[in-house]
């Protein structure tokens, strides 16, 4: 199975030991964007994966190349242009402090280039699989169109396409989103996270309305339902985190396929860096897809596993092998291994 | 309101890490000081703010007025002279292992130097609310002499005077403390902190004889009502604090106005920073009392929010928002801020 | 006298040890830009400085706000907007390897904002002398627009007007900058380097054709007067540097006023920073022209050793003191102060 | 009481903050090896301690000596031989991460060396105790006579001999190392921890089949008593470890003497540095039993707190002091001691 | 021009900030090795380059797998095995204190692999040049087998095969060192570096005997004539360093191609990282070669330029582009570029 | 040999990276003090060396102890007393920018002990040799009786005394410091440096009036015949230093002994630590004149060799070998040591 996926690969800037942006007197470099999170974290576990973007051509674009090679991401698509590198400024949270993000991706080489003579389906014909999220369109209207000619070409030459829709309020209203994104669900085979998304009863009114952030078993189970019938999934997944801290969270996850619903164990975990952790879980979730025995428990299950991994590891990605998610999985000892 | 603090501001050494003072190889770098923690952290809750010492005429006291700036503190009356800097150092504990701190503020410019002449009246005219520590009157005569004059003009020209007892064994004994600062007592409006002062029953033991560190609510009420009845506060507070491990601990805080006790909401954090956590609780305070219109359960609630926020955040001080604050004291999710 | 200076403000972002911005992990920061050099390198000898600009609403604007407060810098004036932060990475050159320059400051809070309400005249009348520099008017229309304001504004008010064209290849082409730099000349009594400008020849060609980057005192004299004649200048003054390699320079300065061309000495050392040498030796020059009764050779030698002392301390500014750029102007030992 | 142990010292590296050996920039170095951990440990007690090893003759063996000599451990017996320093790598655990250790300590010059002509007679004549572990003879042949000659001569000269068979698989098999470390076994008075070694039933089979992890006291009970039975034993001992997550953990401990059991209380603790909690258990039991009057319960309480104590220490020995375990042990308060 | 290096690739562990191996705290990680460095160098030119080499099947394997790949090394015939990671720790020299080595490489994977199996002609089929050095073959017998190996499928293939003998002292004797390679140099096409290497004058003394470490051009002229008549050679070269201090050198090289020996430009530099810079020559004099019209004076003064940057970088690799050593080359300016 | 010092041994606490004090938000932790520096190096150089004086109570002065230690120092007469941590600031200069020093060694535990009860006969009766310098009678009458005791004691035991005037003008004048000093002058046997004391003329002006820091051979013969003269030395030598830059110096000195004067090569160098150089020079002195045999020329260059090689180590004390310095004495290579 050959996978790519395609988005924005931002520099990360984050004060060290939990200080603050306002205090620091340095930043220490990570890259990070969360499709490539998704291709970097699946590289980590074996899958042959690409990623294509759009870098500046400058020492900074060189980095984040270097970066994914490193990583074991193919970079051969990838174009260089003129234009600024995008970067975010994260304070990473502790305690009863969240963490906070200052964007600062706008006029980016990725969002201002010109797809129109990009041709996807030369690129796309090699894969098999192709991640996109709801960001990329959220980022200009020249993205917007990147997501279309991609998500199109994928169905044609028959690829799964796996989409998270990945609000990020700072850049688009809820409302707009959700118009932009729903038009890319009939061509999503797996879909990642259930908003921002219509999902319209026979009333007109929203499936997903009135749906709490801690859902029972039966409203998760309803929507799942309602959203396959609306767009035909090959599987439906969402987690639900419990934020008992800055430094401590609990997570579990909810799946669907072949018309059932499927409800993950919930695991608790201290935070070292949270970001990422939704990325981890795609990419563990995308993992266990592509092993096509794999029992439906298992999946999702293996992707919460993941997704938990991830937050012990520093970075936007889960640099860590698919052993080591099994062991979390299965409850393995957390002692040193020697 | 213009708020002003008066008391020493220290050099701060500790090892980074969690090392040990007896095998670091490096000291971070930080100021503090007990009424220069307030002052910094009312000036980043937006208070217009004013602290009062003296320093020693060297590149560490330019260092320091460097760092009351940076925090929006005013500095113009702080006196420059010979000395040398206080300092501490300060070894952060972590798990079981207690934070451990070695004085070295002897002689200091601020101890050693003769207040006779500085006209505080002067000073203090511009202000609203004079905020003064225990800790200063067990530095020195001359600082003992510099808060009997500081004190009393305060009272004199109307201020508000808020006052931490905060006893500190190292530099003088319980019941000299005692003694010195019960002495201060008719001058001060808002009491934070109990001991180490007297307040006689009729047969001249203390009315906090027997009180353990975590007393009842009734008991909490008898001795708020004895102070108020010896001394006439506007409001007496004071912290309850749970020490789990030197990694978490849990905060409340009992609060006395217009005749009534109140107890705050108990809240349980990790901890990131231990020193400044009381000051952060009478910044907290100082701030909601501030505000005119604030519930009582209001005012007690946003000042354990405070400390509880302030064992988040590295050195001294409380570098946070209102809002940062508020959301803490409501409840609002710890989670990623983007 | 009191000074002020318009001009953006930038986040620095470089690598520690003279590492590579292709292999770095971390970046140092550090707050920097043409005109807020100059004032922060003033204060810092004393002179009453203030710096006007416009930064985002964010932590990031605050930290600069910080950096200039705890500089003794006032920041009264400066404007909180929406908008990015500017900022540049600098790859810090050693030995053979010059130093590099990634700016990222397109679109930045300063470039953007509309500066039409701003009433300079009320901000200006406070102040004896304004700081600008060649770099703020490429930046935008609107910062154009900025510098024709506060120029005429300042003329008006009878400030003395110090600028430096300070030509910048990465934001504009050279005969744009002659063009509209030449324009603010009239407005100008101190110009600090002499490019990029017109001064025309009889014949139309200009007076600076041919002079290369070491000229003769001859050349240099012919060139000064030529510029006094035609802008009328209370003084001239540039540099003249021989960089030997990316740790090593010498320097020296021509420097004009009275009718009569001076050269400094020059003086050699080895480079800590290169970045802000340019803008330490006009802090230097100002603070020497402020003190009225100063020979025009210790002015010009004040202002070459205020500049090699830069090249010494890291960061964008002259951290230093009167006295320390006196002993170095003098000769004094280089050895321990104890 | 003059104590010595005999082992190998090795320089351990491990990447700062928790980060990965797969994309660290720099490793922590530090020093550890079972032996050296205990006699390290005793002398930060007040013990009279001294570590005998054989080190390689660089800078590398140098740097141990130091480390040596600074915790007041004697070197006067330490060889200087040729052959490499033997290292381990130690990829901190954080959260549901273990903590993953990479050996690279065969062909070290302890390793190689031959010891036929150390004469441990007359090295141990001066000393009361020895301590060993069960990894010395799994380094090789060398070593397993290195063993050899110093428990015997121990056991002639009248030292109490403690042992920790300390079974490490990525040295030698379980079965291997049983009938090894069994033939020590009538030579040591103190034995911590209770495999690999053979304890026979009647009926050939070992005592211990079936015991698990986490044993019943009655089951406890009954092994030590047969272990007694066979092997003639001062004193045994043994902890149990709840492994809660890679950064918390909780233990306690069973202790036999005089033909009785006892059990400690259960401490839960977080974990800063996982590595050594093992043998700062044997260290803190050494010492107890050093104090001739101690009650039993203590003993063993002493033991268990000096290991957990030590999971709040950088590096692998126990930084402490006697008064810090005993406020651990009695509950005393984390909070920041003044 | 498709570009090969075999040999072994190391952990350099360095202290940071020119500390010394026995006070430091904490090591520097970098990857080197001879022939790795002229492959990572070459890539950043921008070459088509692979490594081939043995490494241990653990994270550090990995890393430096990461470090090749990251610099755009092609990685693919590597093989993971048994065995350790060789490595070598760097004392950095500055001033007068030369940098030291302790080599650690013993019993390496690299070294202990029996390379019997590995098809060298399937490998290099696909390349244009081979790169090797002395090094390897004084790693062990299985080393000296694996070069055997190549060398001769090169030649059968019609690679252009480069060597440099490069001694090394610590790994076997001049004398021993000279047989051996010697057998290699029919098979050379480009040599870099005259020893340690027979060139028999008619009496059966060596030609080189006498040849001092600064030799007039006459006496390298006639040393690399006697080179070529025995040994066929398209290019030699070698380099003169003059060692003024740790931290400063001078280096110029002679270099012999059709019959006529160049002496190139003497380049005066300060010292960042000493490491790698006769690997950078190397690089440098084999990227001039491959452009196939450039003059014999351009190919020797770039390949110094390239040795002189390469000491301006940290760690053993040139990490830099054809346009900044052309640069050097040049005599451009050593000032900023922004 | 045996060599015992007595003086007092500081906590230094420096920026690191060359940044300034008033900037910085970390100090290095070194350990330094004039003669502890000699007893230090000495002990590098394989001397049996021990310090003595008194520290603090506290894990401050555990760690110095614990330095000495590591550095093959005996400690067992250091006294554990009250009283705080004598430390001092440095920011380290670089290029034209001096280094400066803050003392902050008031009230130190060393400085303010009652040495009454000290046997000092006792202590000394096992050494041959005693070093002593002219600070620490500058810091309080205390010390001032200290050193009447042990250079008396010394003396009336046989010891060699060497003795290094060292004045401070910030611990007390000119002219106070003759004064003291020269009393202790007929107890003196090796003299390093010749100020501050009194060598008078037969008309009761000093031998030295008039001479300069860099003085003819025949003035410093004179010089020294005079000192001699009054005297009585078994050798006297001073320093001269030509500092061309803070990071760039000259070194040479001249030497006198048994009734000739020498001079040293001078030798220039690059600075990384400029402080303890002098000691540095002291501790070369005082080896090479325990050395019975060496020449007198050799014994000056090794003394300058010493101290030169001293410029190029991190912190206060010379860690180094007999060889390095021989190696530099004798101008051996400074390229890299494989």
């Amino acid at each position: 199975m050959k996978f790519i996926a395609i988005g924005e690969l931002m520099l990360r800037l984050s004060p060290p030991n939990y200080e603050k942006i306002v205090t620091t007197h340095n930043f220490i470099v990570n890259y990070g964007g969360a499709e490539a999170n998704v291709a970097v974290s699946l590289a980590n576990l074996g899958v042959d994966s690409t990623f294509f973007t759009v870098l500046p051509n400058t020492d900074l674009g060189k980095s984040c190349i270097n970066y994914l090679k490193a990583n074991d991401v193919h970079t051969k698509h990838i174009i260089k242009s003129d234009g600024r590198m995008g970067l975010y400024y994260l304070e990473e949270g502790v305690s009863v402090r969240p963490s906070q993000v200052i964007y600062d991706r706008g006029s980016s080489a990725f969002a201002e280039y010109d797809y129109k003579d990009v041709d996807f389906e030369n690129i796309l014909k090699d894969y098999d699989w192709l991640h996109l999220s709801g960001i990329t369109p959220a980022l200009s209207y020249n993205c917007r169109r990147l997501i279309d000619k991609a998500i199109k070409a994928a169905k044609k030459l028959g690829l799964t396409v796996s989409f998270d829709p990945n609000f990020r309020s700072t850049l688009w209203s809820f409302e707009t989103a959700r118009d932009v994104l729903s038009r890319y669900l009939p061509y999503v085979d797996v879909l990642i996270g259930i908003e921002p998304i219509h999902v319209y009863n026979a009333d007109g009114t929203d499936v997903k309305d009135g749906l709490t952030m801690d859902p029972s078993f039966e409203d998760m189970d309803r929507v799942f339902k309602a959203i396959d019938e609306q767009y035909h999934m090959k599987a439906i997944a969402r987690t639900v985190r419990y934020v008992h801290s800055g430094s401590n969270n609990s997570l579990k996850a909810f799946y669907y396929a072949d018309g059932k619903t499927y409800e993950s164990k919930t695991l608790n975990f201290e935070i070292v860096d949270r970001v990422g952790g939704g990325d981890a879980f795609s990419s563990g979730l995308i993992y266990a897809l592509m092993q096509n025995d794999w029992k439906h428990e298992d999946i999702v299950n293996f992707a919460v596993a993941s997704s938990v991994m991830k937050h012990a590891i520093r970075g936007d990605t889960n640099i860590t092998s698919v052993d080591q998610i099994k062991r979390l999985m299965n409850n393995a000892s957390f002692d040193v291994q020697r």
